[in-house]
């Protein structure tokens, strides 16, 4: 069990301005290849904090992720720090210097003389170079601790943590080339697809869990040699036909990805969901080729104007129904001429629940070619997470059309 | 300048499911009171790591929050290793057992026997009540540093902090009682509220900045018997019309609340946005007073037919454009009857952008009893960050009609 530890390095992490979401990227991505997390230390610019923090997650980890604290200003203090923490000198790395110039030139702007700052390193570290930023990483090897120092720009942090310090750790501790397969469920708990996922019989496969609400992903790890198919189906088996895709995208984009192959368009009909489900699919880039867009009806009056739902089925059946929910699909899709309409109403809460309609039921139905769809939920969250649901059960529902699950 | 740490505890925050949001919390409340951030130490479900970064922590600061550990489980183990750590005994606390049998009396259900591990304290200990969850809290005091150990889970967390802990530091360290302005921004950058508050030229005020995009809050702390009057007004003139709120809630609140002051609706048509705004209104519990609903105009198709644009201005001048937007806003206020109609179109990226028409070219009409208003947005960012303010300033827009900015 090799134990890593992260210091994450930034005035803005300890002044209640930014929350810190490298040390739970990096956390997840080691935890995953079987390290053991030990601290996570977050310090402010503070030359002094900084070196005691170093010194100490040396004495205690193998491994240490340092973030942050390697811009060119003078609350940069990480290299300093790491300096005197381990008595070491600094010198300027011709290397390093070449490729922030590089860096400046390729962009024909000159190099600002505070960035010269970023190519000193501690005596004896070894560059990393960042292709993608001004910042250069490096490690140090410090009595059987390696440290990786990396800037602390999330999007730099993990393409620099990629590049360079996975492989390296891999070839460090022999980690085997890894496959993973990434099965995404809807409608099903995390703590449901962990227990369905409990004593799982093949041989070889490592499985994490990721919540990315309202999707929960399962990650199957694969080690060498293990055969990707049967562990697959033995998935899907025991997650059964909550999972919509095997290494796909997001609902959205799954769904968008079917009606552009199959040349067909949806169009919305949305009362509680008030336009998430819109706002989903166009969060899909090129989303205008299958979305053909829809209504917002939340007042019963638009349900009757906008989808000719029959205002005798409004009064006798009230606005959260069945029949409500197929006529808005049906109304939507025919007036929009799209090749599926999809409705949906229902009652998010915190109000507006009744003995017979709790907070929490929400009809979903989808209209298309061959008939109509419906499925009454009963959902147990608060507002905003009802509603959330709501918008990607509506989705899956369409989904299921399209794949035949 | 007092020195605080933090501890946050608990394994998910170092397997890489769970970012710590509690640390940022707490860190913006404290440093907001005058106090100095040290170290945020997060250590997973390991006895001698609490152990080892509890004692540490009261070694460097003299107020130590400590959240997590608190539960009822095995591996809730934040009790014992504060007394391994500061070398006290533990004993059933009986006025904490009877506050967690009065908790679960009081939903009528019997309290588990693991639940009596929560009534467990280290010797020397001072009870906090925990009146909205079964985990008790306390203090400690060693050797000149208070130590408050709270549960983790953020609701909890955050009342129990405002409850007692606030309180004790306020009597302590004698902390005015202050009062606090917040003022919301739209449109603004936080650097650029940053400069324009610079050198605030009144005495007895400390301003803070935190982003909550897309909205902008400026906080203004007043030293007690400063007259709030005058800052408020130096400060919106510094900020200017960008400030659409002194203490009231979120944009769309804030518009929800003046349209049901005045008896009036919105309907919204939308096309770059796509149910944006229609999602964000009715985020606001009671948004059926005053939101009717409206349409979803992705394709060009449904502008005409949902909205009645003309196809030659279509035609002429492309969906995106100023035409196009008033026509939006005009027929869904007409078609829908409500008294306000709201009306976006644009072009939100990555692609779809032209010489003439940028990416990040917005579109935004809202039209009323005394005519339609019009602004072109020219937005700097990516594809969601453009769709988010285009969202937010045609909902300023509209604000701007009803409270007269």
């Amino acid at each position: 069990m090799v134990r890593f530890d992260i210091v994450s390095q930034g005035e803005e992490l300890v002044s209640g301005s930014t929350t810190d979401t490298n040390a739970t990227w990096i956390c997840a991505e080691l935890k995953e290849r079987g390290f053991t997390a030990g601290w996570v230390t977050v310090v402010g610019d503070e030359l002094d904090g900084i070196r005691d923090a170093l010194a100490s997650a040396a004495r205690r980890a193998r491994i240490v992720i340092c973030t942050g604290g390697l811009g060119p200003t003078s609350d940069d203090l990480t290299t300093d720090a790491a300096a005197l923490a381990f008595q070491l000198g600094t010198a300027e790395d011709p290397v390093a210097l070449g490729q922030i110039e590089e860096r400046y030139r390729s962009r024909n702007r000159p190099m600002p003389p505070a960035n010269r700052k970023q190519a000193i390193l501690p005596t004896g570290a070894v560059l990393l170079e960042n292709q993608w930023g001004t910042a250069p990483g490096y490690w140090l090897d410090v009595d059987g601790c390696r440290l990786y120092f990396l800037p602390g720009v999330p999007s730099e942090m993990k393409r620099m943590f990629a590049h360079h310090v996975l492989p390296d750790l891999a070839a460090r501790y022999a980690l085997p080339p890894r496959r993973t397969v990434q099965l995404r469920c809807i409608g099903l708990a995390e703590s449901e697809a962990g227990q369905r996922m409990q004593d799982f019989p093949l041989p070889g496969v490592t499985i994490g869990y990721r919540a990315h609400l309202p999707e929960i992903h399962v990650k199957l790890h694969l080690e060498p040699g293990v055969d990707a198919g049967p562990v697959i189906a033995e998935a899907r088996r025991r997650l059964g036909d909550y999972v919509f895709t095997v290494d796909g995208g997001p609902l959205p984009a799954v769904v968008g990805a079917l009606l552009t192959e199959r040349g067909e368009t949806v169009a919305t009909a949305e009362s509680c969901t008030a336009g998430r489900i819109a706002a989903d699919f166009t969060s899909v880039p090129g989303a205008s080729a299958w979305y053909v867009g829809g209504a917002v009806v939340y007042a019963n009056a638009e349900k009757v104007r906008q989808c000719g739902v029959d205002p005798a089925v409004l009064e006798e059946c009230g606005a959260v129904s069945e029949p409500v929910a197929r006529a808005l699909a049906e109304g939507i899709r025919e007036r929009t001429g799209a090749t599926w309409g999809l409705g949906v109403t229902g009652i998010a809460g915190p109000s507006g629940g009744t003995p017979e309609k709790p907070v929490g039921t929400v009809h979903i139905a989808v209209a298309g070619p061959d008939g109509t769809t419906h499925r009454r939920l009963k959902l147990p969250f608060d507002r905003a997470r009802n509603l959330q649901m709501s918008t990607a059960l509506a989705e899956d529902l369409l989904l299921r059309r399209l794949d035949g699950r």
